[in-house]
């Protein structure tokens, strides 16, 4: 199947993402490595915290959005790059168990040069009761001059 | 060592975060599991493409940031959590080999309630020739009532 470009897009699509099951072992795994506060990496401290247990990385909730933003959306798009995400907003603590599902809506879509397009879309998460994440990508898609 | 509350940061305070020199095989393994697209994740497609190589995930890059960020200034710091990121900015492609120096700035201490202050830091990486990421952090710390 051709890659979509930039001129296939509608403004307004909306596309499921499905969902993503976090894990305390994954929350300290991720974090041990990218962010190792105590509040992400130490199971035990963690129970003393403002939380009461450890809590993702935001990088590691980003994480889990652009995983399946790939996996559902991009890797049928003929992307170049990212460029920019505009203010990422973490709404609620991901714990470990909680399950994130996932929707992506094209905001915007405008032509840079002859063979681009500069596109923004929006990524959500949620948990079964409140939103978790909201962000905004910007991204470079090829499009057919 | 005490942790610094609000009232022990100024704005205006800049840090020196050090460096972290980025690998292929890590640009690889971090996008496999986060952002599999085949400009991170295949070595061998990406050589046709508009890089030339495999460039680092933005998310990737933001994780050298925030470990340089911890290890030199956060767990310094008496951080309750993250709350928002601003507009990231991603400037220069990361490749194999690229090693990235980094920089935190204090921006903004604005008091939330009586025990607790909203915190935004300004965190840059750039190579030895050009910046590379620009970030705003916003993040609650403790403060003394």
């Amino acid at each position: 199947m051709a890659l979509l470009r930039a001129e296939d897009l509608t403004i307004g699509l909306e596309i499921d993402l499905g969902s993503y099951t976090v894990t305390t072992d994954e929350i300290v795994a991720f974090a041990r490595q990218w962010d190792p506060q105590s509040f992400h990496v130490d199971v035990e401290a963690a129970a003393d915290s403002y939380f009461g247990e450890v809590i993702a990385s935001g990088l590691h909730t980003l994480g889990v959005l652009q995983r399946l933003a790939v996996l559902g959306v991009y890797q049928h798009w003929d992307v170049i790059a990212g460029r920019r995400i505009r203010s990422i907003e973490l709404t609620a603590p991901v714990t470990g168990g909680t399950t994130l599902t996932g929707t992506l809506v094209v905001e915007e879509i405008t032509n840079r040069g002859p063979e681009r397009a500069l596109i923004a879309v929006r990524g959500r998460l949620h948990t079964a009761d409140r939103p978790v994440l909201d962000a905004v990508f910007e991204m470079y898609l090829r499009r057919t001059a």
